[in-house]
């Protein structure tokens, strides 16, 4: 995307962040010649983000809003080392506008999206407002947030029904009800207004036309500090638990050409319209009849950001890095040249509803050869801390067709041994001997009907 | 190079080789679908080949000759487990006549070259004088063995000093001599004589015009059951030791698309005029002026193939597997669409003269992330036994630039961790901070002058 010049514009990089990406973001640091601090909190002293970083510095005890989620604790860290820029990783203050608004003030490069970018796309409904008025395809519903449960029915009404209400404040599901008929209104907005108020202090809700067979497909996209845009292509993400992503693809077994140019062309023109800087992924729900709708911007990286890699040859992490340091990005757009999956392997019981499975983990191997990276935190003789999500790896797998990649993914799977806990490995194994995941036959209700008593234990 | 399909000749392979090797073919059956059978000398016996086959057979104790060296205790495993095809992998019997015909006789495929095959290329002086007649550019010297050693005084001087003498059955730098003025012929001949009868019990000698600042710079062939073949461009392995490779990188750093199709052009025409069958390597050298000279054909996979792989996305055992159940190739060539380099992961110390360092592996963490491979059967817990070559993993690296690629080597060899034996790590990240190395400037000669002082214990 850029030509390959050395970047001296950061001399050091505190990542704002623990686990695998901690560790992936100190692995392109690395590589550029820009020295990085790790932050830890005391849960995480063992782990690799903080050996491998040049310094590290403990920023207190679990839970989060005492470590990884304290501001004035991380600023303080960037202060005593010196670094000056602040890389966020995904989850934790990596779309914090406060956050990113303190650094400003503090003279640390945010290695994200703007405070006006993050409130422009933080809140949903105004997210998609804005894209509307960019020209981007959105799901028809309430403009903005509704004001009283009238307003919901009449819209509702007009529309037809199935519509889904949504908070505004929302994500991972919460705060979200699908209303078949208007009977049932009444319920379903009592109970996503009580659920989302309590889960983020917020009962501002949303109404939309609710789309049957969607699937999951986002552009990755980045944009430079002079407002042009560019597009990565897109993953396929509608593999999903309780919309909670678990197996991502690029290309899509669902993507056209012409619908790849009309989504990354619809990608751009909603990045340029607000003059997006940096890494971001617009997330779009696509219809059976290739109709694609905005569902939302996340403004900063994704987990499955390697499948992309790997098949465009780019590092993304380089790429964010490139741009927050005022380099402009070439204006080409991005195809994928071979076929790309990520498994996410969880510390979890599948067999048992995904029930987390923290500990301490005795053996350990991991798959290696052809096609095969793995981006993880942990070691043999790793515990695995109860405090936070409980990835601890990411499998991916490239190769020439979408059928290589399969069979090396459950190759790469059976080949991985993680004594100690339980791990969502058994879980993928099914997936990949599914006919229809075979076939590439699958929308994010897919899980909702899948049989996982097939999960060998 | 051929069509996604599933190969279904072969049911069983059984792996007549150890370590890393074996898991790497392990590793593309089980993608391929074909069952695996290993075989194993007591001394492997908790070895990751023997854990991830399907089936596992001990062969025997060390030394090799009771093992992986003996013929009729392998043929009895794979008759035992029916297995319809044997890969030997790389060294062991890869290159032995005899046992490709003994697989023959007992309806085996042997995945590799025929007898008659290795035998034209496995003694030198033929492979040589087949290749000259072929049209493949070859050192100046005898044609053929010496008789005398009045011949090779003769022709020394026919030709110009500096020489070189070689054995005919030689290898690993083993009965070679350099003579650079007549007065040091007879030490040189009687020398190399007595080298090369102790280590391969045949002491015919052949004498070549001495190539000065050589490049070793290979061609990777594959050639169908028809008699087509094609290459995958180039591999350059100059950096050895004493004849023994370290550093392996495609492209080379001292190619031209010129030079790349000349010496393409040559691999194809040697392969095709012997009707070569497999994957297999043609080695040359390349003068400062860019002219090559045949050097030897290996009739194999080399240990340095995943490089070529990162480069052009094939799977070179699955070529290999392809070849050998009757597929024709695309007759089209390969191109390198990145950079990739390989570092050879050794238990030996390299501050003490490489000295092996066989043992237990206490810790262990391999490196992961973007552009990172690593091809190696040993774990946390694993003992290396003294037994066999120290090689314990291959660390593959790859990226759009040889610049991109060098820092990405340095960072994944310091995030390598390996706990209870001295590894040549340290070299390799002294190798990569060396600037002529860095600026690509290199011959065969380079590590004779190398300051291995450097290496940090």
């Amino acid at each position: 995307m850029f030509q390959q010049t050395q970047i001296t514009v950061f001399n050091k990089i505190l990542i704002a962040n623990r686990g695998e990406i901690a560790l992936r973001v100190i692995r392109t640091c690395k590589e550029m010649g820009i020295k990085t601090v790790a932050v830890y909190s005391t849960a995480d002293k063992d782990s690799l983000h903080v050996r491998f970083a040049d310094e590290a510095v403990c920023i207190g005890a679990p839970p989060s809003k005492e470590s990884y989620l304290n501001i004035p604790r991380i600023i303080a860290a960037a202060e005593i080392t010196n670094a000056d820029a602040i890389h966020p990783g995904y989850g934790f203050l990596s779309e914090n506008a406060e956050f990113s608004r303190i650094c400003e003030e503090y003279g640390i490069k945010f290695i994200g999206a703007s405070p006006d970018m993050i409130n422009r796309m933080g809140d949903k409904a105004t997210a998609k407002a804005t894209m509307k008025e960019a020209g981007v395809p959105t799901i028809p519903g309430s403009e903005g947030l509704l004001e009283s449960i009238e307003e919901g029915i009449k819209i509702a009404t007009e529309m037809g029904y199935p519509v889904i209400l949504k908070a505004t404040a929302g994500g991972g599901g919460r705060g979200m009800r699908i209303v078949r008929e208007e009977s049932e209104f009444k319920k379903a907005w009592d109970d996503a207004r009580q659920e989302s108020g309590a889960a983020f202090g917020n009962d501002g809700l949303y109404l939309e036309k609710f789309v049957e067979e969607p699937r999951h497909i986002e552009i990755q996209i980045v944009g430079d500090s002079r407002g042009k845009a560019c597009h990565l292509s897109e993953r396929d993400c509608s593999i999903q638990r309780r919309h909670q992503k678990l197996v991502e693809e690029t290309p899509s077994p669902f993507m056209t050409d012409e619908l790849r140019e009309a989504m990354g062309a619809a990608a751009i023109k909603g990045a340029e319209a607000i003059g997006y800087e940096g890494a971001g992924t617009i997330e779009f729900l696509v219809d059976k009849h290739r109709n694609f709708f905005f569902m939302e911007m996340n403004t900063r990286i994704q987990v499955e950001h390697p499948i992309t890699e790997e098949v465009t040859d780019f590092d993304l992490i380089k790429e964010q890095i490139k741009v927050a340091a005022g380099e402009p990005i070439s204006g080409k757009n991005y195809f994928p040249k071979l076929y790309a999956m990520e498994c996410r392997i969880n510390a979890e019981d599948p067999a048992n509803g995904f029930r987390p499975s923290p500990g301490k983990i005795h053996n350990l191997h991991m798959p290696g050869g052809r096609g095969v990276r793995v981006d993880s935190h942990v070691y043999a003789g790793y515990v695995i801390p109860p405090n936070y999500d409980s990835m601890i790896a990411k499998l991916i797998v490239s190769g020439q067709s979408r059928e290589e990649v399969i069979v090396r993914m459950k190759r790469a799977l059976e080949e991985f041994v993680i004594d100690g806990v339980k791990t969502t490995i058994p879980f993928h194994i099914a997936l990949l001997e599914d006919p229809e995941f075979k076939a590439g036959n699958f929308t994010t209700k897919f899980l909702e009907t899948f049989d996982f008593s097939v999960i060998k234990k």
